[in-house]
């Protein structure tokens, strides 16, 4: 499989991967569905469609055909994967800019339940169901267990301004709970990847890695709460002092988006090397410059990067899907799954709201319960990872049909959510849904 | 030389080369000298100097050590290297972003004739001395002047805006002329890459290459200047007369940044296929979104997506350069090459502007023959694409040593202005130069 570098190939590979996805994201957009439905549906076309003697992803060479089938030993292929890994990378990133830990500190009681609840019965129903339906290897049913948790905030956020209700109750918690839920599930999947990094099941082991998740965690929030505001403050007066001593002193500037740019990709190598997710790191890297995104407009600058490469994860999900590996049997494990991903969260996230807040009448648990569950990309990531780690290592922890399963169930729970939110939404405040896609990243 | 794919590997490459780049180059801009200087220096060190028992660049498998000597076949250099492409291209798209077709089309004949001259005579000087001294290659002498042609806008801008004399008239000559210089050096470039892609030396050959170069560049502007502000008011009026008759109707809206991606790759695969650089595709692609970069808020959004890449360009660029090839021929080679190198420019550009604009005194002619001896990036990256277009085809179009004569030639020229220009405003105007470092990129 010896590869040749040919610059001009990748950058046909980059121009078709990313214009097909946009345009394709565009179209979807506009009839109303989400736009990384799209993307990875290019991806899922890209592998799978015959186009004369050969599908897109070969003629493109993502992959070679070779006697023993398709391989993805080219270096169009690595050159697509770095782009995929950085593009989840800033998509973790940028979840993270939006992730303040004041407001983290401030939500309610509600939110607090809603998050824990909506995280627990997935994760049990999920590792459940595969421990008990395919026979007990526990990697497995852990990763689905994980990949059932987190919630995608985008989607039902994207309703929910849509829809001009921002302000109300049921969106407060759920956009609060939402948050906490990305934490827990960054944490759950922290554990699930450590321990199938580690390849064993040992007691001491998942302590181990319990702990060094939730210190990487609660650490980094500690810093960006209380040691980031010092550090700006300490160069600030710096600067000052230097200045009134002398008049031509520069100040210390420093450029945050390239402080940002390497904060992430050490804080990645810091995750990965600590046995977690490099996302993971991605995550916290961003929440440690949550409290400053705006004020040195991060947002705005990260989405231009994320705008060049998160396309390329959604369509290397799809490209990753393997259709002729669909039969009767995947087809009835993935009804299970998508009944118990909605299930789950509703059941958890209703009732977590209605023990967290009296008050709430069964119109809004119904529009908490409906708003959770969506699970958009962040299930896809847990699912990738998993996929990479057996890859990697040799161990079965999870398998290529469970990925497909994780990333259908993904993409029909993103499809179903955002009309029935709105239904939900309508039944109790009688506003009108206002449609604005715009090209999503 | 099979590679293996790890991604860990892959990030800690990409944050050790980020990060020393982007620290470096903060220093270097505190202590006065253009960043992109420091950046290079960092690939230079990494490539040469030995700690231990092999270089960085090898310890981090940017380089691997085989018997026949140091090898880049690895899947971290192809990384590096499409980083280093896309660096490169959208560093030219965002030059082509500040080149408005109308400013070109206003500025006054001293700028052309600035701009004119200062292409034509270090051309002549530099191809005349490697054809004469080096016996004979008309490739390395096409494109050494090549590479002698283009001024870096970025670097005299900065001296200028640093100053506070962005009005003077002398500051408004050397930015026009600087604009028509990258416009004229692109076709300089896109004649000589397409002779040497071409490996023939074949009057009709040299007239279709010259032809198509031309072809592209005024199609473009002329794209820009008439067909883009069209299709913007059809957009406009499309969606007003479907609002008009349908209030639900939602305005096609399009993120200017993914197109403009989308074209910066398109353009670039096209200038390729024509025979030309890839990079001269970036830089049109940019010039038709320039009338619309301010409104779009593009600048800032590209500038974010170069602050990501632009430096492992310059990065690589010092890996290339390969210090023990250096003796005592090359550095002869070297002195008269940045000795031609600043006459020439220097004669071109002063005579230029006494001939256009005859009220301009001695001082004035001094501030701008010395505001265009710049080479920056420019240079460079012409040299690049000789030494690329060398390795891909296997004909003796570009040698390393020459490609390290040129990057040490724009390094020094790179250092050399600033402190000169400023000299000879003050002399002029009596100003205080104020510096403002910032981090560039």
């Amino acid at each position: 499989m010896e590869a040749e570098f040919d610059f001009l190939k990748i950058l046909l590979m980059l121009l078709v991967v990313f214009a097909t996805a946009k345009g394709v994201s565009f179209i979807f957009n506009r009839i109303g569905i989400p736009g990384l439905v799209g993307e990875i549906l290019v991806g899922v076309v890209f592998a799978s469609v015959m186009i004369g003697d050969s599908t897109i992803a070969v003629k493109l060479g993502i992959f070679e055909m070779t006697p023993d089938g398709r391989s993805d030993d080219t270096v169009i292929n690595h050159v697509l994967e770095v782009f995929s890994e950085l593009g989840v990378m800033f998509l973790l990133f940028s979840v993270g800019l939006e992730t303040r830990v004041k407001d983290l500190l401030s939500v309610g009681k509600a939110a607090f339940l809603v998050a824990g609840l909506g995280v627990v019965i997935p994760f049990v129903f999920g590792y459940a169901f595969i421990e008990i339906s395919q026979g007990g290897n526990m990697y497995h049913a852990l990763f689905m267990g994980a990949a059932m948790v987190a919630t995608s905030v985008g989607i039902t956020a994207r309703v929910i301004k849509d829809m001009r209700l921002t302000d109300a109750k049921e969106s407060r918690i759920i956009i609060g709970a939402a948050v906490i839920d990305d934490i827990l599930g960054m944490i759950v999947l922290a554990i699930v990847s450590g321990m199938a990094n580690s390849g064993e099941i040992d007691i001491t082991n998942i302590i181990i890695i319990t702990l060094s998740a939730f210190a990487f965690v609660i650490g980094t929030m500690l810093f960006a709460f209380f040691v980031v505001p010092r550090i700006k403050a300490w160069v600030q007066s710096y600067n000052d002092k230097k200045f009134e001593k002398d008049k031509d002193f520069i100040p210390i500037k420093f450029n945050m988006m390239i402080l940002a740019i390497a904060l992430c990709f050490a804080f990645a190598l810091l995750a990965e090397t600590l046995g977690l997710a490099a996302i993971i790191g991605a995550f916290l890297a961003g929440m440690i410059f949550a409290d400053y995104a705006v004020i040195w407009g991060m947002e705005e600058k990260v989405e231009a990067i994320n705008s060049l490469l998160v396309s390329f994860f959604f369509v290397n999900v799809g490209l990753k899907v393997d259709m002729s590996g669909i039969d009767t049997n995947l087809v009835i494990t993935l009804a299970a799954v998508i009944v118990l991903a909605v299930l789950g969260k509703y059941i958890g996230c209703s009732i977590g709201a209605k023990l967290g807040d009296k008050s709430l009448g069964k119109a809004s648990t119904n529009i908490i319960g409906i708003g959770m569950v969506p699970r958009g990309e962040v299930g896809i990531i847990v699912a990738s990872i998993g996929l990479r780690i057996a890859e990697e290592s040799g161990v079965d922890v999870f398998t290529p049909e469970l990925y497909t399963v994780v990333v259908l169930m993904s993409v029909i729970t993103t499809i179903i959510s955002p009309p029935l939110l709105s239904a939900a939404f309508r039944k109790r405040y009688k506003t009108d849904y206002v449609v604005q896609p715009e090209d999503q990243l």
